[in-house]
């Protein structure tokens, strides 16, 4: 049961209508009748509390497990206990965090502007949004609806962001065009001035770095992340895009629809990735270095050369990760988990 | 000699009092009535001050030094010029150290609480707490006796600090229950999301991570380092642990108790690590890995299996140190410098 | 072109004016004459626009360039369209790195300091310094002439800032003396403690960090880097170097003059660089280990042992690149494309 000083429950909430509100399909009628008041991992779960099977490393936890309902697939509810309650999702984990959402929904913000956050007159901040103490919006700043900007955030002058963003306290942003529904974690800078520079007789001259970061909709950055802008034209990040912690782009990078980066991970300048590229945590990937939509990197990896779309690569240099996998036995398995990142159902 | 613009002696102490307080030995009994008035590395120390020799790698500067008495162990006494006035220690850096901090105790903070600080009035600060300018305080919290809150730290609701803590400027805190003596760096963010998403039609969902950060007693954790909160349970730092600059640990990472983790590694979700595992800077460890007590990755390693009990590896994936050192000669040396990290007698 | 909401754009200017100001010849007298309003990439590029030709990869953008000029190289003005006006240097992107300078110049900081910054009555201020809301300088310190210390940046007792500083916001400091014309990024931590334990029965005891960071002059560091005080001694940053974002540098690490240390690098305690090194991505430095001056160290590489000036090394652990190459075919153009991290012509 999540902590109730940090998460706030909603429900209960009948099995047949969360059924229908994921579309998922109950085991048997009379189970829509069932009064579900949480959610909770199998081996924690109580009788009026909803929980998840989805592999069958979990075969025991399943078995012992005191859930009154539980989310699973077709295909693997043979496994349940005779008499289970079932709800039957084509994606089970998918469905779950669905559900997970309906207990504990993200709070529309407060519309509150405190009274020691810092406004530049000339800043919009669209209706419905709050902006915490200490933080500061600098002048022609462009806040959408419902936005929450956390504890000493400072945004800088002409920033523009969407509508529905939360921006969690002590980030940095400047020279940005955020858009809706956008996650930013704690301490991120975004908009630094890309990493280049040309040597002189006395040393070394800043290259100018007059672009910008452009931010879709739906991204999420997480907490320590460094986003820096284009030297010239932008640093993109694409629509969906999920960034993990401590994770580094450089000037000009840019990330298509989607893509999962993972923690302490780093784009170098000018790498340009397709749509839905996943790269798992600690890998490199050098300057100018293109990857395809849909290719994998497996963690810790270091990509010097162009990947084809689809291409699942590892190792340093990253080579195709069946060759990787010759050298090194047992990786695939390690390499499916660290990409995925399931999360879901921690034991 | 410490910089008085940012160090703040106490002293002088005589070598019998010193002696006394470490539990060590004096050489010679009149070598008690010394005064000591600082404590200094060999080649920069003056008659008045005491040094620490510990390796024969520092021979010459213990030949060439003018401190007044030399912190050493009973075998290596030999080596000290005749008539050196010795405190004498089984465990002499440890001895060292422990009177360092006779002549530059941490200060008791003042117990002001910043008319700039912002504190929600449900929240609870222990006895002799100080609170710098711009700290914001959530609703709920809870902060023990004598915690020094710094200027612009950001702690959201419902956190619980234990006694004696020190949290550095600019650091955010949420979802956490934390011991006592604690010590946490700048620009760190405790708490965050784990990094956890199910793929459907559109995009990405990203799974509710509705546990906590627990971290117990005289836990240390360097700059910019992040702890994500559980999924579901919690992200367990056990008592004692020491976290360097730059460090990720992901969402339901469980560290045993005084494990060790140098700068910029990276422990993926759901790794669990047994009491006193030391990992080497720039190290990765995968997902799900177990690694048992007392295990030792040396720096820069990528671990993708689980480790044994006192299993000493290093590599990418990482193998036992001696298969790797047959491909890496000299790695040994480096690497039982690396994972001790000492920095005591830097010349 | 530049976004107007987040740079300021002076001139135009006269090509002749323009070559007189960098020191470059013009390829035609009469060419002197055409205004130039903007710089450009080749392909951007409007026929008021200045742009740059630095390398035959970029061929088609100059056969197909609206640009009004072009810097160039006298060796590769060939490849210019015939009558085009061109701007001869001796180093064409250094030129137009000065060049943008002049169209993008950093404005000096208005003098202002914030009614909501908190500025400690012992701290000196220099003339013509900015100290935006939220931001903390404590007692003792010394800020020098014409800086910008930016929104909730924290400045701790004592600390030294030269002149013509900026400093960006969320950014910590303390222990520390920095010269003039230094630029930190935002969420920098600079000062903090150096990670040194002792073990001890119940646990591991601190060694005191009595040393402090010192840094040069013209010293740029970037986002969320972190630089630790010495242990006794300092960390010393030379004159000129250019830290890039998320880089760690440990206790008692000494850089010399002008060194590139790109993203997410590490060095680990003590590790001693001459002058101009250069450390690709990624890359970790073994504790105590020392580089010659010159070297060059390919991104996510390994240093175990020590480089001679002028080494190139690459790989993990680290080896002359030409061993490593023989390895990895293709890494030196990726080497050298990493370590100069150009950033001027992106297309």
């Amino acid at each position: 049961m999540a902590d109730s000083r940090f998460f706030h429950r909603r429900g209960p909430f009948s099995l047949g209508d969360i059924a229908e509100q994921v579309g998922a399909e109950l085991s048997t009628a009379q189970a829509g009748h069932l009064m579900i008041r949480d959610i909770a991992a199998l081996d924690d779960a109580a009788p009026g509390e909803l929980s998840l099977f989805y592999d069958t490393r979990y075969l025991r936890a399943l078995a012992d497990t005191h859930a009154g309902a539980i989310v699973t697939s077709r295909g693997l509810a043979r496994h349940a206990p005779r008499g289970s309650r079932l709800l039957l999702a084509a994606q089970p984990r998918l469905a779950y965090a669905q559900i997970g959402h309906l207990f504990y929904p993200s709070p529309a913000p407060d519309a509150i502007i405190d009274s020691a956050a810092r406004i530049d007159p000339t800043a919009t901040i669209g209706l419905g949004s709050r902006i915490d103490s200490g933080a500061v919006v600098g002048p022609g700043v462009d806040i959408g609806k419902s936005c929450h900007i956390a504890s000493n955030v400072v945004v800088g002058a002409g920033v523009v962001l969407g509508d529905d963003c939360r921006i969690a306290a002590n980030t940095t942003i400047s020279h940005a065009l955020i858009g809706s529904r956008v996650e930013i974690g704690s301490g991120v800078c975004i908009g630094g001035p890309g990493f280049g520079y040309e040597p002189h007789l006395n040393g070394l001259t800043r290259m100018l770095q007059l672009g910008r970061v452009t931010i879709g909709d739906d991204v999420h950055v997480g907490s320590n992340s460094a986003i820096d802008r284009g030297t010239s034209g932008d640093t993109v990040i694409g629509s969906g895009c999920k960034l993990d912690n401590l994770v580094q782009i450089a000037h000009n990078v840019r990330l298509g629809r989607s893509c999962v980066i993972c923690g302490q991970a780093g784009i170098a300048g000018s790498a340009t990735l397709g749509d839905g590229v996943m790269i798992g945590g600690h890998s490199a990937v050098s300057d100018h270095v293109t990857i395809g939509s849909g290719a994998r990197i497996a963690g810790n990896s270091g990509v010097m050369r162009n990947i084809e779309p689809g291409g699942v690569v590892g190792g340093f240099p990253a080579m195709p990760v069946r060759d990787w996998h010759r050298q090194t036995a047992g990786l695939m398995r390690s390499f499916s988990r660290r990409t995925t990142r399931s999360g879901g159902q921690e034991t």
